[in-house]
């Protein structure tokens, strides 16, 4: 066996900093789920203290040698994919002075409760205080990691979250979906004005929804010895891949938002929780792509939970939790589930109305890095769109506008698109998906939802980080991300084409 | 301002390894409460890690030099106790040399699940297996912390443990009880056999219990806003003085236990809350004397919980919680709390038993420690001290026996004499308490437990670190650590003497 001490040495670290991250990362899920109030100052020094100490370590100097001396070592296959994935992680590292590391922490320090406040208020006055330093630091950062990379601002934002893809791509793609998209749910609402749809009748009682979500996380393949559902005011996925933790919120007025956000985190929380062991704690285990991670959450939620097959495997399981009512019928709840209904609110979306939140806040951001608009020209640009692409008047509404995300306050630039490329990405996997299983409809609605994760497992989680999104979708699907699938099953939902 | 830059040093070191050690006591918390069973490898490696980075940081050699620069400093009177609180730690901390450290993590990893199994199966030679090797390491741990401290092996480890105290010191505080304790124990005895008790009937619904807890909790003066309470295997009390984490064991079979261990943790953790907030993350800020932690813990379990005034408040509480029974009357509440059976089990024990489950295992570790019995011998002396002192045969149950309790499987040698030494705190603080509080009965009888917090809030808790146990006692009762206080209470509460 030859000696490959160097990238052994970088192995080491990289294991190292996977267990710290462990605990911060359990920290976080803690102070969302379960710290009392007063424990929030403790918490935030000591998170800080760890992430300093992995900040020193990660830029340290002596990486740099050890990155060029593994390069010459007689590396196998899989080895030197980690170790390019080493590199990258180093140039983004490095690539940002530690000024503006620590300038950032201050900022969104100041502008999280800032955002809370102007939202309350509807007052995005005072949230542009804080939004334009944050602004401007974001388009310094922007500038530093374009320099090393060698692109665009935007396209620098977006290389952290999504490598590989450039803004003129997904531009590409985003502009195709603009095309169908009109004349699609302009039928799509025509078409359900003669639908009957019955609501759910109350209570609700959280045991109850509580039983139903873990139900159904069974259903999905989610393995309750290596992670938990918990609540939180909004629902996320965290945790490391040996113990996932997620969350949901529940509601006594419903049970859907629950449920849907429940298969939402399963979905992100099965990838974790399936990505390759042989690679744990070095880069090579991902995940990789946001839009990859966000295209498993769609799976369950927007792909499998509308199917008239899961329906027929739910409604059994509602009469269970809350009795017997005719909301329960499974055709009523695949109304229930695929109600178009424009609106102003992102997180509230149904999967028609969905693609226009993303888009305009993604030429919003891209304006705002690029430095084409500032601050105070966001209401503006907001108004227009949401005219333009849903038909409403959101002029003066600035809380359910652009101060409903927390992800601009939270410095988060060049994420957004992971959520439209994430549909794509799941309507693309259901489609192959449904060709591989041409009995998936009968496996469904008799309760063997599995198949769906046995599929995506074998053709996407375990991949790890071993490709960019186009590559990865090409090793799962044939062929690289497309709108195709998305149209096609958009039609097919809503429209009863194909 | 005179500048002391070693100690400032120093105080920031302390201040950093407290933050990182907020982590370490989370993931501890977690494992203990939530985490799901196959995270346990993840988990063990990532506090592996951080401890590890604290063990090395801890033993830096350049910490020497800043003490001894230190010290020539111009410091103030409560930094000067800080910085010999500082090299008391430095000095335990360096006394044993690495591999002593990481033999005893190996050593312990295989003797937990041994322990587990020995008692599952009642096989005490399984346990000798893995206990000789054990008690081998801790006498080398303890002859090199005896070589530094000047003391001998056992007085090294009760060091550890609670700073000041000798084994000859304390004999004869343990002999002065086992002077009074039999006679004491046979009247008492002699007296309940006339006691009518009725016990409480089921069923005791887990939510009821646990509001119950909370209840009493919130009555003892915890601050849910700086902790919480949740469940484990075994109670204990963890966390940060910021953000308190007790837990607490529901069983429907009967609520007294799980309320009276959430009682004796919210001692703990009250304690815990109450440290001197000035000094947080230094060493002076304490807990330094684990009997003076118990003592906390007892005095609400062992002295609060059994007063009539006590149980005529809780009576209540107890009829809104399970419904109105004649077992929930005052009287009987009281007898059924101050009801006395010799037994096999320590943690079952009462108050009047409970000091020869003690004094058994310190003699026996002692014993051990010092080298006059083997882990062979073990048995026998249980067998004959039971027998001698609670009249029990013991013989050949090894589950009951000397497997019942996990210190020594952990490798807990030392620790056993904080029970018996926080039983004669207790009692001693809550006279002193009675002396200065005279309505105490009407007080508590009529809701108002808070002035029992305040006053060890007062006497107790803010000393932090400052003084050893007796000078602690010293200040708050008047005269150092002793038997009287003990004996009259419990001559008082078992034969209504004084």
């Amino acid at each position: 066996m030859a000696a490959t001490p160097a990238y052994d040495a970088l192995a080491a670290r990289h294991t190292r900093w996977h267990r710290l991250e462990h605990l911060q990362s359990l920290a976080t899920w803690d102070r969302m789920t379960s710290m009392p109030a007063k424990g929030a100052p403790a918490r935030a020094a000591a998170q800080a203290e760890l992430a300093a100490t992995l900040h020193g370590e990660q830029n340290d100097a002596s990486i740099d040698g050890l990155l060029q001396r593994a390069a010459g070592e007689p590396l196998e296959g899989d080895q030197r994919l980690n170790l390019q994935r080493m590199q990258r992680q180093r140039l983004l590292a490095t690539a940002l002075p530690a000024e503006l590391v620590a300038r950032r922490h201050q900022l969104i320090g100041e502008a999280m409760p800032a955002w809370a406040a102007a939202r309350a208020g509807n007052d995005w006055r005072a949230f542009e205080r804080v939004l334009a330093p944050l602004v401007a630091l974001v388009r310094e950062e922007a500038t530093c990691l374009a320099r090393v990379l060698g692109v665009t601002r935007y396209d620098a934002l977006l290389e952290q979250h999504e490598p590989g893809m450039r803004q003129a791509r997904m531009a590409q793609l985003f502009d195709e979906v603009a095309a169908w998209l009109p004349g699609l749910l302009a039928r799509a609402l025509d078409r359900q004005r003669d639908h009957t749809v019955i609501d759910p009748v109350g209570p609700f009682p959280l045991v109850a929804q509580r039983a139903l979500c873990e139900r159904v996380m069974q259903l999905l393949g989610f393995d309750f010895d290596a992670g938990r559902l918990d609540t939180s005011a909004h629902p996320f996925t965290g945790g490391v891949p040996e113990d996932v933790r997620l969350t949901t919120k529940f509601a006594d007025t419903g049970f859907l938002p629950a449920l849907l956000a429940t298969m939402h985190e399963t979905g992100h929380a099965r990838y974790q929780q399936n990505l390759p062991r042989e690679w744990l704690g070095q880069p090579l285990a991902g995940p990789h792509s946001a839009a990859l991670h966000e295209g498993q959450a769609l799976s369950f939620e927007r792909q499998l939970a509308p199917l008239p097959a899961f329906c027929a495997t739910l409604a059994p399981l509602l009469r269970e939790a809350f009795g017997a009512q005719p909301a329960f019928d499974p055709q009523n709840l695949q109304r229930l589930l695929i109600r178009v209904r424009p609106g102003r609110i992102r997180i509230e979306a149904d999967e028609l109305t969905y693609p226009a939140h993303v888009m305009l806040r993604v030429e919003i951001e891209a304006a705002l890095v690029s430095g084409e608009i500032d601050v105070a020209d966001v209401p503006a640009w907001w108004d227009e769109r949401m005219r333009r692409l849903l038909g409403i008047d959101t002029r003066g509404d600035f809380a359910r506008g652009p101060l409903q995300d927390a992800h601009w306050a939270q410095g988060l630039f060049g994420y957004f698109p992971a959520y439209l490329l994430g549909a794509m990405v799941a309507a693309q996997c259901f489609e192959a998906l449904r060709q591989d299983t041409p009995d998936l409809d009968e496996r469904v609605s008799a309760g063997d939802v599995g198949c769906v994760g046995e599929w995506l497992g074998q053709q996407v989680w375990r991949q790890g980080a071993r490709h960019d999104l186009d590559a990865a979708m090409q090793v799962a699907t044939g062929r690289p991300l497309g709108t195709a699938a998305l149209q096609r099953h958009l039609a097919r939902r809503y429209l009863g084409e194909g």
